[in-house]
């Protein structure tokens, strides 16, 4: 990705940090015409203190919405800080996804404590969100949306909604009902209802498509892939009678997406997912899901050891053997990281399934044929120059040399990208995250098995000359 | 990313497969109830002819619903194959954003010769959209949107929208322009519009803030990241006098950020962006995209030939070293590539920005010495435990070798982090996406510098007794 460049940069900050007598009552006015967004993003940047202050000194309406923003770091902290009673009105107010990140958020005992206070139908309607498992369109959705019988017309809609959502924006689309059951009948969107006639039924404007659904536990990859194919501005979650138990809402999905795309980043880079900025991560916490993975990788890489004190007469009989180890070794492991990145990816976005795992593997076996092919060529030329040239001596047998390097390169980097390529369909099929077939672990694998081939080339080449 | 499975199995097309007698008619009637997404991804697995027949046999209003589809990859071969009329028709009935996609992807001499059929502001309005460069929120932007005069009321604004937008859902926000400059005033979303008062002016809905746009030439990221930040449903697209081109809208930004996750994936596995998906893709048109930078990374790792033929003399008279080449120079890579990924990342979005460069290094210095050490303790006590236990003998000097495996192992993983993380910056600072200073990249040059920390450590613990 090339840089996103902070759109609105908030300079106000800056200039105002050069003034140590900070007026928040002038902040609080500046940013009173601001969009919630901006406001959320100036008050992360002060101490919370002076946050605290001037969202105290913003209408009731604006707490609220600034509240509602999902990336406002300080919000858990800001509702600690307040009054019981002031804290209750604005978790009351805000809306339900966002309150119960408030409350994952939030440390103990301002927890509990907050939350014995809120009005039981907010407390059940909290712990209904709260009990779904994370990354699920249950944990991601918000309980505020809009549903009228099947038996209304497009007017009774239209002042329904004008009569109940006067204060907040949380019509996405509106959920027809079967009268009787409650269950889901059709979505309609807002742009629909609008054109329609006031005295049809509501039905009349509705798609003639099934409407489209998800379950409360679908991963929220699958629920981001509804919203991309059908263009939805909100999918309703509905449970297994077709009741609606709330919507995700197409801006939740576009955060999910990109921290999925950060978590797949990291888990590619060979680490766990970070799951905080890199700047606001503690030191330890760092290292801790960088360690564990460089120190698996490390003990793999310690099998390199073994193969190459299995074949220590060999190295010591032809010396000229190691100066191309590190050569064949990258790029066995190049050709791997190659091709496991596009198939995961290519996994990932449902373009190719799990049982086409033979087609890609009639694909990249003649990949790595000519890919090693072209390697083998620079390689042989690369000695044979060099000879010629007399820049380096590579003994009476340089051709064998040169023969079995560029023999080798052509077995490690088929092997490379049969190996990059079928284990993130290995992982696949055994429940693991194909992700976590993450370059640097291909590597690994392709260098122990290449140190292998390369020195099993050479036994088959040099045999009766310098070995 | 685990996987996207497909929502909504198309199982019909699978079944009817096994039938040789097609009946296009039967297929019509049966997709006719299905949603456009669905009926163009089912379109999309038929041959041209069928899905040609089956489309045609479809009414008006779908045709154009299903051409609309972003995801519609036979919609230009469709077209083509079309009587020039008629398509003619269904180009003027598509929304302008998919038209320009359509000439973006149709072949000459057909793209000529229909874009010559259109009507002349049709092909004016094309002309202005296919103008804008690729990845722009000009080329992403579509220009159906609806505007109102600021001196109009709510009630107005309704009944404009819907008498203009009967036949078609386009309506994402209302844009409210200045009646005399025609400049962009406000934006109203009709979630708003929808709960105002018939009679009030439509500027008594609007948002306190200044409406949120973006420029033509904005790159689609950081349209991503307006979207996002913001919550919007469309951004409008304004020129340098405020007047609106067009809107770009969270459905089309949705496809894009996915894109952008491929692309980067991609880059990152040391390849050139396919643009395509893996099985669509030709085979040479996929090996050029990997050979040139497989080629690349090769040319580089040469140097550690040159490296090691630099220091052939102590190979010879210390084989023992070289058992922990591979060891040693695949940490270096694998710690790079954590500290790579982690930094392109949080530069893509934006967590730290250019001028934090030191702030990462003064991070990286302590973790890479804390990641090393962790490293050398697990190779220092391989060495001493196959040592002792007899499983190999590395020589009377075995705990020289020790040390030098060690120190080195620490001096290579701090020097991986510090490449690994400050090289995005630098290619930043350069002007090119840090992506492309993908993991494998980062991997050669450590792999190169690796070899001589290696060898000049183990010059100066091993002078006088093995070297």
């Amino acid at each position: 990705m090339e840089e996103i460049r902070d759109p609105a940069p908030n300079r106000r900050d800056e200039d105002r940090r050069d003034d140590p007598f900070i007026d928040t009552a002038a902040l609080a006015a500046e940013l009173a015409e601001e969009h919630p967004a901006d406001i959320a993003e100036a008050l992360d940047e002060e101490e919370p203190e002076v946050a605290s202050a001037v969202l105290a000194s913003l209408s009731r309406e604006q707490q609220v919405e600034v509240l509602d923003q999902s990336d406002f770091d300080l919000s858990s902290d800001l509702i600690e800080a307040l009054p019981v009673e002031e804290a209750v009105r604005l978790v009351s107010a805000m809306s339900a996804d966002r309150a119960a990140d408030l409350f994952r958020w939030m440390e103990e005992p301002a927890r509990s404590h907050l939350f014995a206070r809120l009005p039981p139908e907010t407390q059940a309607e909290l712990n209904r969100l709260l009990s779904w498992p994370e990354h699920t369109a249950g944990s991601l959705m918000t309980t505020e949306f809009v549903t009228v019988p099947s038996t209304w017309t497009v007017g009774e809609t239209l002042r329904h909604i004008r009569e109940t959502e006067r204060t907040r924006e949380t019509v996405y689309a509106i959920y027809v009902l079967d009268p009787v059951t409650h269950k889901l009948e059709q979505a309609v969107s807002l742009r629909r209802l609008i054109t329609g006639e006031s005295g049809q039924p509501i039905l009349s404007v509705a798609p003639k498509h099934d409407p489209i659904t998800c379950a409360p536990l679908m991963d929220r990859e699958d629920v981001a892939r509804l919203i991309s194919k059908y263009d939805l501005l909100a999918v309703p979650v509905v449970d297994e009678h077709e009741h609606v138990l709330g919507i995700v809402t197409v801006d939740d999905m576009i955060d999910a997406i990109i921290e999925e795309g950060t978590e797949d980043a990291q888990k590619f880079g060979g680490m766990e997912a970070l799951d905080e900025p890199y700047m606001e991560m503690g030191f330890v916490a760092m290292l801790k899901k960088r360690a564990g993975w460089l120190s698996i990788l490390f003990l793999g890489e310690m099998l390199t050891a073994n193969a190459m004190q299995h074949f220590e007469d060999e190295l010591e009989r032809a010396i000229v053997l190691t100066l191309f180890i590190p050569l064949i070794m990258s790029s066995g492991g190049n050709s791997g990281s190659q091709a496991t990145s596009l198939i995961i990816r290519a996994l990932a976005l449902g373009e190719i399934k799990l049982k086409d795992w033979w087609r890609v593997a009639l694909r990249e076996l003649p990949s790595g044929l000519v890919l090693g092919s072209i390697l083998a060529v620079l390689g042989v030329t690369r000695i044979t120059v060099w000879q010629i040239a007399g820049f380096h001596d590579y003994g009476e047998h340089w051709v064998l040399v040169a023969a079995t390097v560029g023999t080798a390169l052509i077995a490690i980097v088929t092997f490379g990208s049969m190996t990059g390529s079928m284990l993130p369909f290995v992982l696949r099929r055994l429940g693991f995250d194909p992700a976590s077939a993450s370059a640097p672990f291909v590597a690994t694998f392709v260098d122990v098995t290449g140190l292998v081939i390369y020195f099993t080339v050479a036994l088959i080449i040099l045999r009766g000359t310098l070995l």
